[in-house]
């Protein structure tokens, strides 16, 4: 997962432990990446003061997502298995986050629509969006984020 | 998903806010829910101490897996899809936790193979053990719990 280790053109915001990446992935509308900004590699190893700064991103976030696109609720998921594929592994901890919508989004001329609202998220999916409605998402995230 | 709601027989323990529950499905050996205690339908209404309280039980409870079943590594997932089937929905605040394992796991004379491991897990898997065995995957979870 190289692109979620680049400042640019992707990065949304960052937490005093955390940064989010917007996913190129954009099937669900917002999809993002949180990664821890320290060198860990399982939730076990977060020390409190990560935990509390996620827990206040996730709060924020979820607030932005609701404001900015109308997102109903929102999937959260920490598995690191890709980091598994190389030997030794070399796990970082990070969550994806996809927000899923009840109702089709229209931003910016696209429609996105979340087919499977109301079960588990779809893998696979490749919906890549023009760099120019790429950067509104993340401008509108960021419009929408209380500091 | 009315069976994380029954205390037994598929409860292992608990937290001051958190109970923790054995899935119905082992094909992920020790596959558990961590439900919230509090009736809380989204991960921003989780207070500070839930989710110290949280932080605290994910380390108990990999450590436990690793020295139970050897298990190599985690997902952790709150979706909540199912609950906006209904109308209102409904959610309620768990996770779902799949220890996963590089090398096939022997357990009570029962082969448990993570065919997926450094992959995404895989779905609608059913995975029933006998009873017996079931309930002795509890009691090697909490005899592993650091209390």
């Amino acid at each position: 997962m190289e692109q979620i280790k680049k400042p640019q053109p992707n990065f949304i915001f960052q937490t005093e432990h955390w940064n989010v990446y917007l996913n190129p992935d954009q099937y669900y509308l917002g999809r993002s990446v949180v990664v821890a900004k320290r060198n860990v590699g399982s939730m076990s190893e977060l020390k409190e003061d990560e935990w509390r700064d996620f827990a206040k991103l996730v709060k924020g976030f979820e607030s932005a997502f609701k404001k900015a696109f109308g997102a109903t609720m929102f999937n959260w998921t920490c598995l690191m298995n890709d980091a598994y594929k190389n030997n030794p592994p070399n796990p970082q901890v990070h969550w994806h986050f996809r927000p899923r919508y009840k109702n089709p989004v229209k931003f910016e001329g696209v429609k996105f629509e979340d087919k499977e609202f109301g079960n588990h998220y779809a893998r696979g999916t490749n919906f890549e969006v023009p760099e120019k409605i790429f950067l509104k998402i993340i401008e509108k995230i960021k419009e929408n984020l209380q500091r």
